[in-house]
């Protein structure tokens, strides 16, 4: 049986993973025949966001607790991931990979990047190891590969439907730390067949969680056939 | 296009409502050409649980903005919702439907019961308006209908599969307040013809995420066809 890591950066869509994402994820990864074990990294929120009003709440919470919501209390410190261990690695969507994993949310293309999902990312993608990134967490996987002199096609959505964000602001910043951005509806994906990189917008589009569970379904069944 | 409201009770299975049953019923209402409404109780969590150690945190949260991060900020409170305004209402599992819709997993079948969960239930099953309830969430039914001189049918779950719960015990406190306990295995649903009632045992069961979809699948789409 096949193994993906699955890396969370906390709970709800607008501080950590986004959950829906998360769990289509995790089915899907289960409905090919594999399974998964979850990961996040074990330090605290960049911020905590009451997702009923979208305004900041004074708190503070670790993002591995938060993330063991979804896991169900089975999720491993981020720090623990060997990409050798794993057939895939898919990190879902949601702020945290703009907040927690990389500070692109806060910094832009600039912002850092967590150094356990940067060693992650570039020893899998020259292991040849698979990896998905859905909805924001792209910028990770450009973040990563910044100044290693490979340049991995990557998307965040399309210009052409409707989304929430600013896609070719977001597109422009991805271009400008070395990778290559590609346009993409949110039932696709796209995939960088020499880096085994597999991207798919998700709710970066205004969508539906149905259409959303259509390109993560593509997107997993995809990864796991590499 | 029918609109089915789905009841949430925080955000985890071990304080809340468990977060993959929550968007796998999600899923499943869009897949049948359904849309969904997402409600929970506008009240303090009975407790905060710490998901990666099982022990309580010494925090409070407030319900319906914890569960506002399953719905994506899409969430109202439960004392706005009336069942004549939907086709069917859900309630996925987790902890939360035994400790924040009622008390029965800290006092037992004699545990309080949210009266805004029982009024939306009565007058559910009195409309004949269906309703659908996974995993722990069937006792809710069970206490909303007890003294009504309805007995309905319901599971948490079987015996003859393993389960990190005692099923036999939940069963008897079905019982022991009039309604009638049935065994059934996670990927099959049980359905109260005369009350359209439907209940499936998800994560009563020790299964993975692919047969908790499959008894969810079911439900929904039984529910959806009612």
């Amino acid at each position: 049986m096949k193994k993906v890591a699955v890396v969370l950066s906390g709970c709800g869509v607008y501080d950590g993973s986004e959950i829906q994402e998360a769990v289509i994820t995790m089915l899907e990864i289960r409905k090919n025949g594999a399974e998964y074990q979850c990961f996040a990294p074990d330090k605290e929120h960049f911020h905590i966001i009451n997702h009923l009003t979208g305004e900041e709440m004074p708190e503070k919470r670790n993002i591995l607790i938060e993330a063991a919501r979804i896991a169900r209390g089975d999720i491993k410190p981020l720090s623990e991931l060997r990409g050798k261990d794993y057939d895939a690695i898919v990190i879902p969507g949601g702020f945290g990979s703009a907040k927690n994993l990389t500070r692109w949310g806060i910094d832009g293309p600039k912002g850092d990047i967590d150094p356990d999902i940067k060693r992650v990312l570039i020893e899998a993608v020259e292991a040849g190891i698979p990896t998905g990134l859905l909805c924001m967490s792209p910028v990770i996987m450009a973040k990563a590969l910044e100044g290693t002199g490979r340049s991995v096609r990557l998307t965040v959505g399309t210009t052409e439907e409707k989304s929430p964000y600013d896609i070719d602001a977001i597109s422009n910043g991805i271009d400008s730390v070395g990778a290559r951005s590609a346009m993409c509806p949110v039932r696709k994906f796209v995939i960088d067949e020499e880096n085994k990189v597999i991207t798919t917008p998700a709710y970066m589009m205004e969508a539906n969680i149905e259409e959303v569970a259509e390109g993560i379904s593509r997107a997993v069944s995809k990864l796991l056939s590499l």
